[in-house]
């Protein structure tokens, strides 16, 4: 994950010269900053659906880079009225959390030269049912919190490590969308 | 997706006898109605990582339903450093609001007697990566808006599907998560 090259070091798979120049783009050219992500989903049957993400607009141009579409389920398991289809998507809330939040601590630790040996993380989101089912308004629908319990190891201070998880927090995308919310307008075609 | 038999319906898929027996169950139990989800995460290098999904907490008990764990990864393209290994943590973001106001919309459809013919959706979230890679603070980190636009067919009225999917609106874990936030709290082990 290191390379013995100064001038393009690759740091925990990350290439910072590219990380630089894409800043410098951003800079140059803050128009290309606009990022426009996108998921079509199809139901299938009962909790059951399934989502096809391909393309993107990003830097100023319809990205191309996926040659075929990523296809992903969602369910829910016999006890929330599905067959396990696939992970229910509370848990792929939690599992977008995860990976946003490891890629910005793996991205930080780059531009901060620091290698790390590890990042894995345990999410635990918690709920009563009787919010989302309607039996009791007093309960919200979603889970009243989450809790991320980090393991780093890599070739710095925990000190600096420490830093490098705040740092992850201030600028990870999915953090943010997470504990501020995002506006969402809902429309519908009816037939 | 229906059946003849008038003591157990189900429709679209889901079976409104257990529906409604989970219904009595956690109004006469309240305590069944806490919910635990996980999600394991491990970084596998740059910006990919894995999450295993198997276990959760509900009813009362450690559900056991699912004999081998779901393994989803995250990552992102080469315009955001990584390599196409999977979809991107804000995509996913995108799938489980899809996933789950398509299966709240089901399930409400089914609890009203609504037969449905097709739910499908297109999802967009907009961001300045000025915001997330902090070269400008006045953009926030994740998406500045989300539109969400279904296409609903079924044997109601127009406006007897724009009900449910208000109702959906107002029931949907995934969707109470993304606009209104909720409370993260992060730990690290560092070493």
């Amino acid at each position: 994950m290191t390379t013995t090259s100064t001038t393009a070091p690759i740091r925990n798979g990350i290439d910072t010269a590219q990380v630089y120049g894409t800043l410098d783009v951003l800079k140059a050219q803050p128009a290309a900053a606009r990022m426009e992500f996108r998921v079509r989903n199809r139901w299938i049957d009962g909790t059951h659906s399934r989502s096809t993400i391909q393309g993107f607009w990003g830097a100023g141009a319809e990205d191309d880079s996926r040659t075929e579409p990523f296809v992903v389920d969602a369910s829910e398991p016999p006890l929330l009225f599905g067959h396990n289809e696939a992970p229910n998507p509370a848990e792929y809330l939690l599992h977008a959390l995860a990976g946003c939040m490891t890629l910005t601590i793996v991205n930080v630790a780059a531009a901060r030269k620091v290698e790390l040996y590890e990042v894995s993380s345990t999410l635990v989101g918690v709920l009563d049912a009787r919010g989302a089912t309607g039996l009791d308004p007093s309960y919200r629908n979603g889970f009243e919190r989450i809790e991320v319990a980090f393991s780093l190891r890599g070739n710095a201070s925990p000190e600096k490590l420490e830093e490098i998880v705040d740092r992850a927090k201030a600028r990870s995308v999915v953090y943010d969308m997470v504990t501020n919310g995002v506006p969402v307008a809902v429309t519908a075609e009816l037939s």
